[in-house]
């Protein structure tokens, strides 16, 4: 048995995906739509204490294409937590405008392939990094991922050195992106369908594809990396937000 | 051929996951909604007496992000219980306020990989294992898989002596999260589309990970483990499900 | 080319999987559900003067899970006779408060594998085979399944020498059934999306697992062997679907 | 690269299943379910001008089992007129009762692995397998297909000499069942999400199985062909529909 | 690592696929179908408005077949403006009467696999093959596609001179097409599903099933291209399509 990857879990995530049921929402009266505005607003408002007292953090999106239209991304510290969140939004007006299409749940994550920390659990840096405040760059991208396990090309019989060298390798091309692009890590495994979710956050979202693109010619995507859906948007603030909503 | 492994065969399985139809749900009077729910909650309570009995048992779980909001896992001793419980389920005017997600038929399943027991009919351990009752853990992770038969990566035709040898050393991992995380395997061959379900159990959610993410590096997993659909979700009981639908 | 395998064919076979709208059915007055119940249970009688008369046979069984509520197996001596009993079926009052899950189109069908015959249609044992009267039997599984053809593991590369042992040996695991599981194979070549249908009969459902597990090691199975979904279900009989249809 | 294959195309070609929404059909009242069969009649009526006048073909298909009802297949000399007919089709009131499951769309192709002709555009067998009239046979079955690209089992990495000599080899098959099958070939590369699309006519329906089972041994088959979904059904013609619509 | 091709990219892209849903269209009040129908052709004026500012270009195709009715292809400067079209039409009436059925985001893009250019944001025929005007061709063909990475048939594991080699071959393939097919090749990694889509046009249908065909042979569709749905339609423009929309 190869010798698995130790890793470190921060926050637990969940990535809600919706359609906006345009339809049913136009229907509404000026007033209702307003209301269930305001009452998604509050919601956001809460979340955004949650964020100042840095025991959570969120972000909103407009998703490009027939995917979704909206994309909800919670980081909690319990997966109580998360649940609760998901239910109350179930529970709200404004959810009965919106049909569910994808959903992720996974929670922050660090590996060993990086290089060691003293003590991580006193380490600010690795802390930040296991219990972020999520940007609020220009553009969100998410894809779930996992390790490939077919015939000669199977991650999890190769040894902890090797697979180390590759991922070094696979570091330096993130490192490439430093300051263009914020990558996000989430494990999965036991939680959800893949091994892994890859949020990325950047300004301009011509990186994305850059980033992605360049590292599909590293060995341990070329040989190994297996990807479920994309999906790209645009961010939604407070003060976007009933420009979106507005019919 | 390969010698086939012997397994013991306990109580049948259901595994039952629903989403809620919550804009339904809501647009019940306060006093529908309440009768509905102590529907539900005297349903509970009829199988707590069958658990008492120790005739079955149950357990009802919060799942995380849209696959599924509930979770019913049932456990009796015929298919034809099983096939009552869940069409008296569906006849339940609760029902009506849920939509069927996904289910799992299977039978708890003991094998020979496992060291042998004198008479497994009168050994109280092996048949406290092969009818359980099922823990309250705060948290549930289930998932269904096969053993692969792809190449050369075929279970099925290994001598037993190299299949005892991968399992062996699989079950020294298992070994490692006991008192952590209890684990019930169901076999589902004949009965459902994938060869086993995986039922975890734990009262921290983040020891799911931990074990599977291990097991991956195990060349049991690692070359032969097909893996389906993870759900995870969180403990309800009938003193918390009044407010879990509260609206 | 590899000699093709020798068939012989006798009764159409549709297996039609259906799902109960048990909220729509719950919302009909008592006196519609007993009216519709009685046309069902009239369309049963129908049928029941064809199996007597030996011009055909059918099955009822309420299927466990959310892949179906219902399945209907029903054989018949020409396609068109299939064709008919469904469009009735679908023209019934009952078939409002179904909906369609799953079928399959095939026809009963024994190889030349199998040892040879003086003359198929004058051997009353192979005719009975080929117009079988379903069993009453308490249980039923159902599966389609293929012979694979990927890389070295391609079943319709292998003479017909090969082939022959190996389903030799198979037959003899169904052997060691007899008594306990009665096999129906029908053929779907040209009928639809896969090479056989698999009906297994039996009063104990665990033998269906028992059975299935034990030929997956047998080389046919293990290496060319390609599996769709499985449908288990209990025998539902003239007077006992009241009961199952009582809300 | 391998020489590419060259193909001859005749009429365009839209195979369009639906279902039939049997029970919104039922709750019209007899005069209206009598006025839309008349429509769709003349549709047929119209259908069948065009193909005295040599200008294009149709048939019509009761299809078994659950994946349709009805089958169109529908030739005409463009694109343009296959949409218009498809756009007619689909503003026609017989249109709201029914529920489209699956359409592929296709050219009638023939290839330069049959034997070559001196002019095809002056060969009257050839113009007429290139724009046939579709034969009232008692049964229709289609399916789609690719040529495989797998590993070793590439077919777009043959030789053209070694793709003749397995297309001969597979037409000879083929040659065995004259005047027992018809056989269109249709091609979908560019237009579909097959490479092909193969619809076998006979008076007896037993003869899809026999010829589509003999071929899977054939080396083309066995090692190149990837099949989609099989559909398979019974003639509809204009004095039969009536009966076919009547509840 | 093998070196990734380096990229150039233009104009954003959204292909939307849209059903009709006739029926609800039809009771829709003549003058209510002809007020929603000038709602659609305005919204084409402004598209209009910024295809003649150079600012965007646009397409609208009728599908043929079940996968889709209207394709509308839409190039913007950035995936802001992408959204907010697609936003836009989701609220006008004419999306009532649509229903999504497949989407694909993208961005023009030229690989350096092409011959370089000294300055390509110098260069004019590179820019407008960045920014392109589509062209009002009678025919359009989409596909999304991928390089494969499976076993010995591993695109991104290719040296750069290998890879230069084969798309040198197949551009040579395009270019006997050239004036009878226009191409627009998008990339997607990052963005959507698969890693490009592929456009074309033609006034001439049958070229699409000619020019994939033959690059099929070509080894790098041959071992390294995966396909996903295939698209084909016809031209809609703003005087024929009250014709497609009348009732």
């Amino acid at each position: 048995m190869s010798e698995a990857a130790k890793t470190l879990e921060g926050w637990y995530c969940l990535h809600d995906f919706r359609a906006m049921n345009w339809e049913k929402w136009k229907y509404l009266s000026t007033e209702d739509r307003q209301s269930i505005t305001n009452e998604l607003l509050g919601l956001l408002e809460k979340w955004e204490v949650t964020e100042a007292m840095k025991v959570g953090s969120h972000a909103l999106y407009s998703i490009v294409g027939q995917k979704a239209d909206l994309s909800f991304m919670l980081l909690r510290p319990t997966m109580e937590e998360l649940n609760e969140i998901e239910n109350a939004f179930n529970k709200t007006r404004f959810a009965e405008y919106t049909i569910p299409t994808y959903s992720y749940v996974s929670v922050v994550e660090l590996s060993n392939y990086l290089p060691p920390s003293v003590d991580p659990n006193k380490d600010p840096e690795i802390q930040a990094r296991l219990k972020p405040i999520l940007p609020k760059a220009k553009h969100i991208c998410f894809y779930p991922m996992n390790k490939k396990r077919e015939g000669n090309d199977n991650w999890y019989m190769l040894s902890m050195d090797e697979r180390k060298d590759m991922m070094r390798s696979h570091g330096m091309i993130g490192r490439g992106y430093a300051g263009k692009v914020k990558q996000i890590i989430t494990g999965s495994v036991g939680f959800d369908d893949w091994e892994w979710g890859v949020t990325l956050f950047s300004d301009d979202v011509l990186q994305f594809k850059k980033l992605v693109y360049e590292m599909r010619f590293d060995e341990v995507s070329a040989r190994f990396g297996e990807f479920g859906s994309f999906f790209v948007g645009n961010l939604l603030l407070k003060d976007t937000l009933p420009k979106y909503l507005h019919v």
